[in-house]
């Protein structure tokens, strides 16, 4: 099948589904009784209870098994900057996947700016009814200035997905894939992309113990003397690249161990992986096209090879970690994503493949222990 | 039963559901290739698709039907301002109703704030997703700015709930009403309560020809004398009242063929429908208790009587109109609710009751027929 095929094939549903989701009754409405406790007058005891006692919204509401799925559109997948309405289709596409694989509502909310403060503004003031954020699919970087303040502003979880999910799942993949080649966290990293995944991956390599990162964005290695490296840039060269070098991809690539593609398809070439150390592990996440397609980096040597596609072995892909996250953030409670509770989801996600080998890193999106043992890992985690 | 009963037994159902709505998947998650059309990478050709042409929205998503149920709290039932979380259980349960009655989504929004200006700038910023916005349980006169600037500023339906499905239902009974007493729209109508549902009642009446209408706020009839009305209810002045008489309920009552209650438990007094003219009309729709009980009512004089309550005969309540009201505007693309699609719907459902009587003015909630007629009734009107 080729991508245009599934391209048609995906239209096609779209247009007969009209929508991949549906807000449907818990309870059916049948008889005036029903009317009655559903509905008025009923209902008014169970709201001026709340008015009364404000912590019973978590038992009588939705809220408390409900995610809202935020995006301004300014970053959707490989589109880019498509603006709120092309958004829906994705938003629409994570709130099913958090309904099938979590049990969990999730209502895709789409914004028409993309203004810092007004998409800040406007997540405080419809948050009342949601049990956690997923921001997702919002450019950097101000994605990262919109999830510290909602952080900061608001009582409930704020994840953006891009950051985080996909840094859990890459260190999971990551934990796995050293162990089939041998080697440990000295083993030289390098990530191409500065955007809101590499942000999330260095840094939670780096608070897992990894000791030798390099980050790049488009003009080469962020290094402590780049002057031209914005505030979250800044911080990243300042826990990364400890021997402060600077230079391009070539060189960044000369004797590494890893590399993870959190960029564009086809950056890395063949020549690269010839350059890299013996049995290099390669993560081409760009999607739906990955930085070096699976057969040429295996014909260059490359010995572990993962993407984000379903269509071949080793997929990572944040649909193995957002179910899970929020399942465990709302069943527990659990107010912050702190580095604990994305190391504890990273390496008891890593540990449902018992014995790793180079075509397995990775359990699969449908392995139904995922989501539960995600949850189970992160309900222990200090809040 | 008790209302105490029905209380209790309304918050035990709730605390057993929590959340009274759920969002499914309208098509399965089982396989990669289900994932490589509903998510990544096929969803991409479904956004690059509405990028390029924005009208497919309507084809390749839930937009063109879905509502937002959407509440700052500052009026909700009979309770007052008791804000956003205590509202959410009557979102919710309007949220059930579009989907049992109407098959409509659903999703209720609450608001943090009660300030004209953020609400507009938020609702704006999360319309994309929806296809209509149902405004419910704000409090006036800053209701009426904030649906006066909605739909000056976004292309999709806004609908105040309590101030036109409350008039077009009571309209629709006042119509068959009239028909068991033999009057017409020549008689003298009160509407007692000049809030967001006095409001609308009274502009829809005028606007049908109602010749003989008093409006009364808690100061008394609104005339063209009074200097303390808001700019709202000297717009309702100015329509109503022919005879620009001042005075309070007793006065206004006397003599008088409707009353229609739209304020708060107990206003009406038996002394007061002895005054009124034989065969006399009484709404009493104050939720959950109605400003005059019907046995009361009934051994003073009154000949037709009806509340809001499913417990007793003759229920007006809102229930019955915008579930088809939002069914019919999203399914023909009408984004101004005018005068003539009120009145469309008004007499079409009161039609659906072949032969009133004073035991049964008004279709059941129940009717099947309801949502469907109401829709049709305004699939022809002038957009």
């Amino acid at each position: 099948m080729t991508s245009n095929d599934l391209g048609a094939r995906s239209i096609a549903l779209h247009k007969k589904l009209r929508g991949k989701i549906r807000v449907v009754a818990k309870s059916r409405l049948r008889t005036n009784d029903d009317l009655a406790l559903l509905y008025t007058p009923g209902v008014g005891t169970t709201s001026a209870a709340i008015a009364k006692h404000p912590k019973l919204v978590a038992d009588y509401t939705a809220k408390s098994n409900t995610v809202a799925v935020i995006s301004d559109g300014s970053a959707v997948l490989g589109l880019g900057n498509v603006g709120p309405a092309a958004a829906i289709p994705v938003m629409e596409g994570k709130a099913l996947l958090f309904s099938e694989l979590a049990g969990l509502n999730a209502w895709p909310i789409v914004l028409d700016t993309q203004d810092t403060d007004e998409i800040v503004a406007t997540i405080k003031h419809i948050a009342p009814v949601f049990g956690g954020i997923n921001l997702e699919d919002i450019a950097a970087p101000k994605c990262f200035e919109i999830e510290r303040r909602l952080k900061d502003e608001l009582d409930i979880p704020i994840v953006h997905d891009d950051q985080h999910a996909t840094a859990i799942v890459v260190l999971a993949g990551l934990v796995n894939a050293l162990k089939v080649v041998g080697k440990d966290k000295a083993a030289k990293v390098v990530i191409i992309g500065a955007g809101a995944a590499g942000n999330g991956t260095a840094k939670l390599l780096v608070a897992d113990g990894f000791s030798n990162v390099l980050v790049l964005d488009s003009r080469g290695i962020l290094s402590r003397r780049r002057q031209d490296l914005d505030q979250y840039k800044q911080e990243i060269a300042a826990i990364t690249n400890p021997e402060n070098i600077d230079g391009d991809l070539d060189l960044a690539l000369r004797g590494t161990d890893v590399v993870i593609g959190l960029s564009q398809a086809g950056l890395i070439q063949a020549h690269h992986i010839r350059e890299m150390n013996q049995r290099a592990i390669v993560f081409a996440m760009a999607n739906p096209v990955p930085e070096i397609m699976p057969d040429v980096a295996k014909a260059a040597g490359a010995y572990v090879i993962a993407t984000g596609r379903s269509d071949f072995a080793n997929q990572i892909n944040n649909v193995l970690v957002f179910p899970g996250l929020f399942a465990g953030l709302l069943a527990h409670d659990i107010r912050r994503v702190s580095d604990s509770v994305k190391l504890a989801a990273a390496y008891e996600l890593a540990g449902l493949v018992a014995r790793p080998t180079r075509g397995r890193i990775i359990p699969s999106v449908f392995d139904r222990r995922v989501v539960p043992t995600i949850a189970a890992a992160i309900a222990h985690i200090d809040k």
